[in-house]
């Protein structure tokens, strides 16, 4: 039996983490989405348990007093997290996880788990990442140029991350990472019991 | 300026490391062929620094007492070695510079350079292992016997290795291979200048 792992896909706002998990999951069915747990309310269209697990502000607080969550942040008066437990109960199901969490959260993941797999995903330049930033005109200056403050910190802290992926052209960026999955499904501490394995069927 | 790294593909007679290799050198061409030295007769064909590095027993000798190899063996009468230097070079130009070579070699490589990429490729079962051995036709049964005896040996060693491949399918082993390749060239540590180059990027 195969061990699974959790799959961190992480990088600044702006560098497509939505779009690459997206069609990674649409062309990887062995990979499976982690929700996250939240107390904002669900958005048009928003499903409890597909897009969020929606909870109360007082479940959440209770459930971080209770170290229930692998990473969690309070952002814009609202609590975000991803529940440790139904996380590693996918993990010892053989399953990849994929956790798409900002960079703080990410850190936060590989020192509580190391064997956790992070993918950090850069733009190919920062010239090209304020452009898609403005080309979504859903933000203010003031709030561009904060955004773009906080990915020169964010991308210093790459060398903290197993892999980095550069996502420039969307295709290649999602073969890299298919690669990186493939890759670690193939790494011995991973298959234990890899050994017994090939021996048991040469023994019949 | 990406670091190369050196890629060991190792496993025990009779999995199919030579047609592998071949044919992964075949695929790819970033991927460089580390020449082994020895001092046995050059055969029919073959070609000094194609094939192996043809040297005097009295060179290899001195090679062995100045430490200039990652790794040998003595062999039927022989020796066998892969120096260093030639491999480093390779590595420090940016190559992916791949070593065939056996389970005990690839160890004594792992344990100088922890940071070499080792892959265990594994038969699909013992009986088939036993089944390819005999079908090669040019051992005796004390040898057929022999190559099992020590192939039982060597896959009890996997878990020494990064990552193993079943050689089932040669097409899928050398695909799990190239996916290997391209997720280590992906590590973050293989690549310290990542973050500047990114970040110069857009400072121009």
């Amino acid at each position: 039996m195969k061990e699974g792992f959790l799959l961190v896909i992480s990088g600044p706002a702006g560098t497509g983490k939505g779009t690459v998990c997206n069609a990674l999951l649409e062309k990887d069915k062995d990979i499976m989405f982690s929700v996250s747990s939240t107390t904002r309310l669900p958005r048009e269209g928003e499903v409890d348990g597909v897009n969020y697990n929606f909870i109360t502000k007082e479940i959440f607080e209770k459930m971080v007093e209770a170290d229930k969550f692998l990473e969690h942040a309070y952002v814009h008066t609202n609590y975000y997290g991803t529940s440790e437990e139904s996380v590693m109960k996918g993990v010892a199901d053989g399953k990849v996880v994929l956790l798409e969490i900002d960079v703080q959260g990410a850190l936060q993941v590989k020192e509580k788990h190391p064997e956790v797999v992070t993918i950090f995903l850069l733009p190919p330049s920062m010239e090209e990442l304020e452009r898609r930033i403005v080309d979504r005109n859903t933000e203010t200056e003031e709030e561009i140029n904060k955004r773009m403050e906080n990915a020169y910190k964010e991308i210093s802290l790459v060398s903290k991350y197993d892999y980095y992926v550069v996502n420039d052209d969307l295709d290649i960026a999602i073969n890299e990472i298919e690669s990186i999955v493939k890759a670690e499904k193939l790494r011995v501490k991973r298959n234990p019991k890899i050994e017994d394995y090939i021996l048991e069927k040469g023994g019949n």
